[in-house]
């Protein structure tokens, strides 16, 4: 176990339950972590129950049993997620990596597949996965954007809502993501990246270019109004647990801090807090957001509820729908299914999916 | 709150995080349940949990969102489950009517729907669901029984991963289940209910009549047993958690003992004792148990794992496939999706499914 921060056990500040949960993480698995002994790092515990679940993924597919591999396999993954989130040395790059080879191993087996796509950028790739329903398309797409830990790997659960409602989704690893992390820090560009993707998108013939969206959750709700604001190819926007600037970097915990710190690649807390407040803020962009656009947010969050108050003064040509849900968590992860449900529905309304199933 | 049994609250005796979480109660709702007021009862809770879902999903229909209307109410169905299974005086019966309503109003915003039946038999009738996969049949069928408080609304999870592999099913309320309780007491012929449910399906020209199932789960797993011994036109049986005969009344905690003299009327303990020794015992039958059975106990099971060695002992003329998991408690509830998964396998395999989506 390397460099976890604080004396407590690293996971008490940064585990959400609900989060985990609701991403696809058995219960099981989570207290089973939760009465670990003592002398098993979060890290190893994790690392392990990947293991065993690779096993059984690969035995289903070995005996054509290709839903159980493809559910196995994806479980395995988020195993290996979890696993390296607290961490910021070797065990990262080693979860990461992880990650990434089981994710692979899920993605055929998914239905619709997840096809693996890599966009060339400057002198890096933008690696990512792309759903499309099965049936006669063309058919509408989210581009989804995962927040300051999380990559490509950790939204299959929301997506089988998009997939369901009749929308293609696309995921990916911007800066300081996943796969990315290594050769593009954090930066504030982020929609260059995004709209990388949309180039890829808006030439397969399978989707309809003209009803694309972008849904970002956590920091990639954040992103997400900042490529929704630059990219004029998207026609909706949502903003899960996301914010418009970064405010309130002294009401983050320290691993958190240290997570900015990471992915920014930051020599020390001043440069990290420095890089977020400055950076991460689309006040000067948001005028240009002119698409209906959902905000939502829990008011128990630790990112302050204030900035849908920020979001309303600065995004004056856009339709907003703000909910805030006066019980929700972070993301409102807390809250069950229904939340997601209901931003599910509102993308496919946009998108004029009607509810196709996949 | 009527009639809870014991000094502890009443959930602790009865209540399975796994169950409940696996079924598709949301952990939100659990741990909201668990940490509820001591002044409001578990009964009151679910009941007030289910009628949030229910103006949720009711909305969601209203607003044309199909999927979450269904995934909403099914939830809804659950919370009613769920609230009213510890109690046996009049919260149970109107806890009951609930389920009924808003599964009603689940029914055909599944998809497949949830398609009702009622089928007369003597002087009463068994109200069950069928829900056929789209596209092209016939299509093999499982039917699915429910345990000692189980009934044909719970099972929703587990048709989902049925029916994703191709595989049709129904489920119905046997006697001392459900909607049939208050005419049928729960008895020793359970097998004359299963097989007026397959007279049925056999003539539906959307299932396949040669490839019939039998699931139960819990005492559902002795009922399977009992009706594949007992009815030929089934050709695979899962016994999930259940047993060949009722042999430890001793064993099981007081609620139990209390919900086996509820469903079967019994006018004192000693007389239900009687009723579960002596009819739920499928040994004098079970030599005609023709067909593969998969047979799935925990090890940390109340009902004795020792049943898995009753079991091949007297079923002498079928295929056995006997898993033991050396870490399940009573149906595995406890160790999250992946023996689900692995028993939908073996039943769509047995039906020659072939993993056909729905």
């Amino acid at each position: 176990m390397t460099s976890s921060v604080g004396v407590m056990r690293a996971e008490e500040e940064m585990l959400n339950w609900g989060r985990l949960l609701m991403d696809g993480v058995p219960y099981s698995d989570l207290a089973a972590a939760h009465e670990r002994g003592d002398n098993v790092s979060w890290f190893e515990h994790w690392m392990e129950t990947a293991a065993q679940y690779e096993e059984a993924a690969q035995r289903a597919g070995d005996t054509g049993h290709r839903h159980t591999a493809g559910e196995l396999f994806v479980t395995a993954a988020l195993c290996a997620q979890y696993a390296q989130f607290l961490w910021f040395g070797e065990d990262r790059a080693a979860g990461q990596q992880r990650k990434v080879e089981l994710y692979t191993k899920a993605a055929s087996y998914l239905e619709p597949p997840a096809e693996r796509f890599d966009l060339p950028i400057d002198d890096v790739t933008i690696p990512g996965y792309l759903r499309v329903p099965a049936g006669k398309g063309p058919w509408p797409c989210a581009v989804l954007i995962g927040g300051l830990e999380s990559t490509k790997e950790e939204s299959y659960r929301f997506e089988e809502l998009l997939l369901a409602r009749g929308v293609a989704t696309a995921t990916f690893d911007g800066p300081g993501q996943g796969e990315m992390l290594a050769g593009t820090p954090a930066r504030g560009d982020f929609e260059r990246y995004t709209s990388r993707v949309v180039d890829f998108l808006v030439d397969d013939p399978r989707l309809n270019a003209k009803r694309l969206a972008v849904v970002g959750r956590s920091a990639g709700g954040h992103y997400a109004l900042r490529s929704a604001s630059l990219d004029s190819r998207f026609v909706a926007c949502v903003s899960w647990g996301g914010y418009v600037n970064f405010g309130n970097w002294e009401g983050r915990g320290p691993l958190a801090k240290e997570s900015w710190r990471y992915v920014s690649k930051s020599a020390d807390m001043e440069e990290a807090r420095l890089f977020v407040e400055k950076c991460l803020d689309t006040r000067p962009v948001l005028n240009e957001l002119r698409v209906p656009t959902y905000f939502l947010h829990g008011a128990l969050d630790f990112v302050p509820v204030s900035q849908a108050e920020v979001l309303k003064e600065y995004a004056v040509n856009a339709d907003l729908t703000v909910v805030v849900e006066p019980a929700g968590d972070h993301c409102c992860h807390n809250l069950g299914p229904r939340p997601r449900l209901t931003m599910a529905d509102w993308v496919a309304d946009q998108l004029g999916a009607g509810g196709v199933a996949k």
